[in-house]
């Protein structure tokens, strides 16, 4: 079927108004009317071709919610009328040792939800700033949250389980003092989920003027990375810290601020290397840097069920389809508390 | 007392007999008459000041093996006559959490064996290229191997526990894929060690020339790191890799050869950095890379016994106090298999 969309013909140039052809769902398939599609940073990497291999035209989008519209024969856990959502992937080989483990977002052949391999028209996968998609039902999530919140559950789908993903496999638990580098679209999830998780919760920022809205998001203490006296008195004193900044920094300034057998995970990617760690902060406290990419899909549905029981959601900004190119100027300024989220209604105007 | 010990006045001066005082043994210490001392490439790092801080005289050595000649009255695990040994560590606070875990190599007031802050004369601590040591019991090692086998037992205190100890940490198992990275005096234990633990171990080095002697060590598979190909025919198979060099070199190589959740860790520190990681290879596959010092007393007790009841050693060259200087140049040249060991007989004569 033809849908409205919104994309991009390159990478010079701005999203506009589409058509795309979404399949018709096959026997395992979930077919979604989206309501709502969040824009995370990763969106205009790929649409602006800062990243390689971006396929034109380019639909981004991976923070989907919706109704599902018409499910396939086989599918038993979704029916018309379901919320549900979307996240970062859209299909896996379903059959090696990271699908079984549930943990489709390492497998070797997991399909993005945009710009990833597959046999539908027109090649190439094609995301949520459009009116409809059609998914297999393994990567379909529930969603719990009462309808009146469903736009500000959007981000969820990435900036939320990109945190609680190595929140929890690093074992996050009442009383740990748990750090969150930056601010933004997936950092103000960190700190409200950390905060749920019953860690004290330190925010790092570089900027003076956040720090009101990070203990309003949850933080019970907030440091200005840039404050060398600062950052001194937490020296040696973190059980776990979950970077977001993708901008190239200085790891070294967190990595000391971690204890014994603590760890420092990164989950943005630097379009160019942060400076190379010094070994002996590494050494000296066994600590550990590592990463994290979002999570896989029964760790994302436990996400949203967690979030759902607490009341959590994203702070959001609602916009229109014909504000896409404006947000994402906004966004690169920092101009967003937290995350932009389409209200796919206005794709059709 | 007075005792013989070999040592240097300067950075750039080479090691030469001295004379040297040991406290009498208090109530809590154990004096012990030293017969064999390895030689780590710390010693020479540490008596050549190419690391920062050196005091002078400096007598090197951390490997450190003999008798039991007297003990404190508060003494209760060891009496004269006991075959014991000397790690890297001397004093710690006793009273941290570090210490508290038997992890007193992290307590952040751990005292060296030699260049640590001592109230002995003459204020710093003087190691084992001498013919006594005055320890606290706490820190003194019960030795269950034969005594035909005692200097190469000396080894064990550093290259044996500080590759140990992370193959413990990270569960090294039965059928577990683990790779050790150089072969030197670190390396080679660790090809002995994860062998023993009943891994399948792959050893990488950068010469040719080392494969069959590698596998005489243990080792299941060699790799040699500058051949593209058969590192390619690695890729995303190991659980865990030590990595034992300390020259700066590219971690990214050895980190795509981990699965997911595989974890790198490095056990020596590199003058220069290492070229930084890229991020990608860390967040892809949710992989780690970390650190880890020496060993905890406890553990290296665990090691000790480990190795007594499998007939582990190091490979040693037995040299005179007189072959010191020679051996650091044969060293730098990595002519040796696998670590030269002091008779200490000689430094008397």
């Amino acid at each position: 079927m033809q849908v409205h969309a919104y994309g991009a013909h390159a990478g010079d140039k701005p999203l506009e108004p589409l058509r795309i052809t979404r399949r018709p769902p096959g026997a395992q398939d979930v077919q979604i009317d989206i309501a709502y599609c969040g824009i995370c940073h990763s969106d205009l990497h790929q649409v602006r071709a800062e990243w390689a291999g971006t396929r034109f035209p380019c639909v981004p989008g991976h923070e989907i919610v919706g109704r599902v519209a018409a499910v396939g024969a086989q599918v038993t856990g979704f029916k018309t009328g379901d919320l549900v959502g979307i996240g970062c992937i859209v299909d896996s080989c379903k059959h090696c040792a990271d699908c079984d483990a549930g943990l489709e977002n390492y497998c070797p052949d997991m399909v993005g939800t945009y710009n990833g391999a597959t046999a539908d028209a027109p090649g190439w996968t094609l995301g949520g700033y459009s009116q409809k998609i059609v998914v297999h039902q393994r990567y379909v999530l529930r969603i719990r949250h009462p309808e009146a919140q469903l736009a500000a559950v959007a981000p969820l789908l990435c900036a939320g389980i990109t945190t609680y993903s190595p929140l929890r496999h690093w074992r996050v638990w009442p009383g740990m003092k748990v750090g969150v580098v930056g601010i933004g679209g997936l950092g103000h999830m960190g700190i409200k989920l950390a905060h749920a998780m019953g860690a004290h919760v330190v925010a790092f920022t570089t900027s003076e003027s956040k720090r009101a809205a990070a203990k309003k998001l949850g933080a019970n203490e907030v440091v200005v990375s840039r404050n060398a006296d600062e950052m001194k008195a937490h020296a040696r004193s973190f059980d776990f810290i979950v970077d977001t900044v993708a901008a190239p920094h200085d790891l070294d300034a967190f990595l000391v601020l971690l204890k014994r057998d603590g760890a420092l995970t990164l989950v943005g990617a630097p379009p160019t290397p942060h400076s190379s760690p010094n070994v002996f902060n590494l050494i000296t406290q066994r600590r550990t840097i590592a990463g994290s990419m979002i999570g896989g899909i029964p760790e994302t549905q436990e996400m949203l069920d967690f979030c759902a029981e607490r009341g959590i959601v994203a702070d959001i900004e609602l916009i229109r389809a014909d504000q896409i190119n404006a947000a994402y100027e906004r966004m690169l300024k920092g101009d967003v508390q937290y995350r932009f989220v389409i209200d796919n209604a206005t794709l059709a105007a």
